[in-house]
């Protein structure tokens, strides 16, 4: 059965598979004959243990990660990671390393200087964040308790074209509006994390996967909840886990894998991601503000030439059930975020849409 | 429409209205003819903020909760606010008492000895944590930062009959099992902070109701979301707040003013406790080892005079539409938990078995 939805370019939380909806509906008062919606289930019983269980072993399997890696289904979003990493990873008298690429980059570089010593080994501010560094502008510190980079920024649609090489110094990454957009190499990283309401499923679930070697670094003082060694040591359960997030999220990866995985998204979200800039770059009416070399796949931003324009084009994408392009309220003009969930057909309808305003209102 | 479903004991995750889950369905795909689940939502969108308002507003009527307090949706659970309450309100120097009735109690203490000063002062561990202190067994501390207690421990089924008396200094409570059972004078509190997943809605959101006077007063290096003035000056959106779980909650503060508010609820809750401590008390093949006074309305721990019965009383409870019903490892025998969204019709089906049971088996 298939209702007729709008296309929402929400930049989060945002749109989910429609067949992952249909299917939760379908069993929300009652999960495989268990009579339970799945938010009703001891989290310490059978069948919500085996939920949990198969979506981390879905996930692992979508992102190839390796065994030495721990995967945790926490809360408090990317923002509690900002002082938690820093808080588990920074050591008193130590330094880490944070590259400045954009809103989020600034927002970790904020809380972890609250916790100890940073060095800015980069920034792209004098390019009102419209571009990656090259990786001959990364100023890293030797022997650094980490590197910190946001390989997406979210607000401004800068991405990353590479994978920062730091030698033995563990890599950190907000993947929050990245992950599982395409395959990755786990390895490369010491620590990734993501909040879900992107590419992943509802607010409130966060994944973190981490290198053995960096759990259990927490000072002895360390609240249980802010120490990842007691979530590693727990599954993720040293207290009531976000079940029915966990759950959707299960559903997710699991559709994930029905598309043929992370290589056939990464040829889908790309395919999408140049139908859109393509439609920007060809008209003078609208804008891009980013280096062609550092476009995000997920969240494209653009402008149109006469600001003026921008209320009746966001009236009439919504009556033309294109919702949520506003840009974020830090950058003005339009946003439109096209995650895994969006299908094609939203990009069509809004590339669609651009042609015919320009045509009507240029 | 209703469907047959089992009576499900859980302590948390735990049993929700059916007629909540029943319109959580009918919604999934399309609330309020937005075309989105509540889940795709921006919460900066007017969809969600009206959701989320609702639902607060909801809360304050139902709790009588005055103007000068702040209601917070959060992440991260009571084993959380363990941690982070100390870090807020307890100053360097200072001293913050604890009541310890049980193993919640407990464990906020140990969390909070990872932070400063604190008093035990009184515990019933003597007691096997099977009665409420009196009042006259408390050792206050003059000008203490805080007194922190439980007044239901899910775990050990014990109830506080009365609320302390504090004087000027601040009242805390952990209500994660006993909010919205029944009316509580909330002026009596300085902070009160639940998990969700018993009598509020699913896993993964936390209330905190706090007092004005006790917002602001966290160190100046405190990351940004463990901060109550955050999240107080942000109305529980300084970063994306679990959507799904808020909306969720939302539709059963509805579903309290449905049935009459909290006066209501606690006739029920009340008339379902007696039905079920008579149950055990009338026989001398069931047992309950909480102190009559102290009894809890929300948890009901029992036992079997011949543990060889445990295991057949939980197969044959399970095969009865009977769930959940094993105590906690900690403790041992059974455990009834009888929210708000457990039917009177499921605590009856409970005592006929009960008594089958014995008729058969004793």
């Amino acid at each position: 059965m298939t209702t007729t939805r709008p296309f929402n370019f929400s930049a989060g939380p945002a749109i989910l598979p429609e067949v992952v909806l249909e299917q939760a509906r379908d069993e929300l008062l009652n999960w495989h004959e268990s009579g339970m919606c799945v938010a009703e289930m001891s989290h310490r019983g059978k069948e919500f243990m085996h939920i949990a269980s198969q979506a981390e072993s879905d996930l692992r399997e979508l992102l190839g990660i390796p065994d030495n890696y721990k995967v945790l289904f926490l809360q408090g979003g990317a923002s509690s990671q900002f002082a938690l990493i820093p808080m588990n990873l920074l050591p008193p008298g130590g330094c880490a390393d944070y590259i400045n690429t954009g809103t989020w980059s600034q927002k970790a570089i904020g809380e972890a200087r609250r916790i100890g010593a940073i060095n800015i080994a980069t920034t792209t501010e004098e390019s009102r964040f419209t571009r990656a560094p090259a990786a001959n502008e990364l100023t890293l510190t030797p022997n650094a308790a980490y590197v910190h980079y946001t390989p997406n920024e979210t607000i401004e649609g800068v991405e990353f074209p590479y994978v920062p090489a730091t030698g033995n110094v563990p890599l950190i990454a907000d993947m929050s509006s990245t992950l599982l957009s395409r395959p990755i190499d786990v390895k490369q990283f010491g620590f990734i994390y993501a909040g879900a309401q992107k590419n992943i499923g509802p607010a409130g679930l966060t994944i973190v996967i981490v290198r053995d070697d960096l759990i259990g670094k927490a000072p002895a003082n360390t609240p249980a909840m802010f120490d990842y060694k007691v979530h590693a040591d727990n599954g993720s359960m040293y207290n009531t886990p976000p079940t029915y997030a966990w759950y959707l999220a299960g559903l997710v990866f699991k559709w994930l894998k029905d598309q043929g995985g992370l290589t056939a998204m990464a040829t889908i979200n790309q395919r999408k991601a140049a139908l859109l800039y393509d439609a920007i770059d060809r008209s003078d009416f609208y804008h891009s503000p980013v280096d062609p070399a550092a476009r995000s796949w997920m969240n494209v931003p653009f402008t149109l030439t006469n600001p003026a324009l921008d209320k009746p084009f966001l009236t009439q994408a919504k009556a033309a059930g294109l919702l949520a392009l506003q840009g974020h309220r830090s950058v003005g003009g339009m946003r439109a975020s096209i995650y895994n969930a969006m299908p094609e057909a939203g990009v069509n309808a809004l590339v669609q849409f651009m042609a015919e305003f320009e045509r009507t209102q240029g």
